[in-house]
């Protein structure tokens, strides 16, 4: 039985988990990798919430959990980017394994301490980074690794998933279910992170970087989030047989990477239109494994600390090898495909006044920048404005906006139009 | 770099995919791994079907393989219960790294092999063996390892689906969409060992004995095919809002486990519902991660092929630390519940006259065993004999048994009558 000595740093709600699993299956681990994983120390700002954890180590000082020459491997739980970027960087430059769920950090400032982690020969696990307990970064790092990546896409982010399920599920408007969400304890009170799309931008920047082999960066990554989304829309995709979701999308054309986040109507047969409340799925295609999909919660103390336990089960057994080589975390920057020439379908409502000819007007603009109509639905006017619903064949993102833009100036338009890219067709 | 030297033995569907993604993506894996996989021999009782392979040795004698001193890894792809074995075990006692796709041999066999394995301080991988390229067996050896299973269940066969798949979508009866999937190659000519469940059996019993740290026993796996749904079944479970899939299914209760493969009516919206065609998928619950679904291609040549690289790359990591322990494949065998006792749900056809009355003498017989009726749906008749649907609450299924038995002794029945286990409720 070989022992692993287990620094925690940041007691919040997946720390909490984490200490709650390591005492509760400490036996079954032992029995399942021949390890023993013994949290040593536990260091937070504020020590006195925490219980007494028997032999444990209880610190505010987080330079004295990384100074200890007992320790293996450090978990830092503290999160943003600030203190713990600090944290990481001296736990590897004291040869630690590192395990973090920062995906903000990870994002911003990987590469910087990835080639610290390299030149310390230690690693960093990060499957609790994105995905929570899905075993979502080990399936990409090893499971696929035979394969050239087409696409991975998916739901992200559970406070969006949650908050637009229960808009469809009630039929309310984005501002109630968000204050719902937020008494339920499925979005915090400043809710911008997940609600603008931040959270899932920086998830698809680190999970695009794995897949693709090259560095997606958060600044080229597309950002759009839910905050537009009224029920209107959520009905009219599901009359139209479509539902949305806010997904991290990835793909890769000739050699370019298009990295997005943004509302999106997927099919309802598309395997990620059925994840809904707080789950999370990532729908991946690769040269030969075929369609893929793994589902399941993406945050939350518990199954987030799995995820961490795994990372340290994991990286324990790799760091007693000194013939492996580090697991490749830095590439080169990825060539961005510019956005808004790539080519998308797209669901667009127009509110126009009820007079004869609108139609054609709004077909002429569209037809002008080649915008072609594949669906056109207007259901019975009983009020001003008109609701005129199409869906248009794929077309690129610079001439949509451009005949919006020329479309929303026209007298015969009573609202701003909207409009939701479509995926999954 | 590292160089992995590779022995092939058995060049099928699979073995050719494996020999196209080593070749084509050699580069491409040796980047992300470090790893240099060089296929050196391949074997197979039929060497003239090869293309000349460039400097890979071509040979019809598999001792030659295994006595070869360079090599790291052998591959096993001869499938089936005989030869593979001595393939295996001469390989293991050689010291070499194993990876199969064998999931009869390992179901039936596994034991015996994983303690050669063992004393020769080598590992077998078989991440193939079971949900083909999805990354199922690393993620719940990996992935979950914090975790104690609940249950582990799901669509463990792709001619199954794709057969249940067809007859729904094209209304037709099993023969015909059986001899179609034969056509298309999607089922063997003696189909016995899908259609019947076999196959789904293998791999339910290798997967719940991972997940479970407990060995299921082939035999104790409780083993009902498809060959018996019609599409009258398919129909009325559409129309009660379900869809049949053939489940393979491993349950803890109590220390004690259930383990079975049989055609389950599912809730339209559970997850496994909407898993068509030809795919595999396996949901699962455990103590801390929540539910999580993973799905994609169960089989075929480069999917398969793709899960078998996965496996070189991650053993032959492992095979140069000096300081690991095998991973766990070794069990004490599982406690069994008496699959007879435990309690499920049912959906019941009984074909009757057309009389007054009839309910009442099937009502009175189902109480009799304690049988509690949930839904009851009888369609508007048109012809004798009456179709009589009903769900059960939880029942046991020798009580179901029992009762089914005494009614289809009744003279008001016409036909026997009709059992599906639901799932997922």
């Amino acid at each position: 039985m070989k022992s692993v000595n287990i620094g925690l740093i940041g007691v919040g709600t997946v720390g909490s988990g984490l200490i709650q699993i390591l005492n509760q299956n400490r036996e079954l681990i032992q029995k399942r990798t021949g390890l023993d994983l013994t949290l040593k120390v536990v260091c937070d700002k504020d020590t006195s919430k925490l219980k007494d954890l028997g032999g444990v180590e209880l610190t505010q000082d987080f330079h004295s959990v990384i100074n200890r020459g007992d320790l293996h491997c450090i978990v830092e739980l503290v999160g943003g980017t600030g203190i713990a970027f600090d944290i990481i960087r001296d736990a590897l430059l004291s040869k630690k394994t590192v395990i973090t769920a920062n995906k903000a950090l990870l994002s911003e400032k990987g590469t910087e301490l990835f080639k610290i982690a390299n030149e310390n020969s230690v690693e960093i696990g990060y499957e609790a980074a994105v995905g929570g307990a899905i075993p979502l970064i080990r399936s990409v790092k090893t499971g696929l690794v035979a394969n050239q990546f087409k696409s991975i896409y998916g739901i992200l982010n559970g406070t969006t998933n949650f908050i637009l399920s229960k808009m469809e599920e009630e039929n309310l408007d984005y501002e109630l279910v968000l204050k719902k969400a937020q008494e339920l304890g499925f979005a915090e009170k400043d809710p911008t992170f997940d609600v603008e799309g931040i959270d899932a931008a920086h998830k698809i920047s680190i999970l695009g970087s794995i897949a693709f082999d090259c560095r997606i960066k958060l600044e080229n990554v597309y950002v759009e989030g839910i905050t537009k989304i009224s029920k209107t829309e959520i009905n009219f995709a599901k009359q139209l047989g479509y539902r949305i979701k806010l997904l991290g999308i990835c793909k890769m054309t000739d050699g370019h990477i298009e990295a997005r986040v943004n509302p999106a109507m997927l099919p309802l047969n598309h395997p990620l239109a059925s994840i809904m409340n707080e789950m999370n799925a990532v729908y991946l295609e690769t040269q030969f494994s075929g369609p893929t999909m793994l589902s399941g919660k993406g945050a939350g103390s518990l199954p987030t600390a799995s995820a961490i336990i795994s990372d340290i089960a994991f990286y324990s057994e790799r760091a007693v090898s000194k013939d492996r080589e580090n697991e490749k975390n830095i590439f080169q920057d990825a060539k961005m495909l510019d956005q808004t020439e790539t080519l998308e379908r797209y669901y667009i409502r127009f509110n126009t006044v009820d007079k004869p000819g609108v139609l054609a007007i709004l077909a002429n603009v569209l037809g002008k920048y080649q915008i072609s109509i594949s669906t056109l639905r207007q259901n019975e006017v009983v009020k001003e404005p008109v609701e005129v619903i199409i869906i248009t064949h794929p077309a690129k993102e610079k001439d949509i906006r451009q005949a919006l833009e020329e479309i929303d100036r026209l007298n015969v338009i009573k609202e701003q139009s909207v409009m939701v890219r479509i995926e999954g067709l």
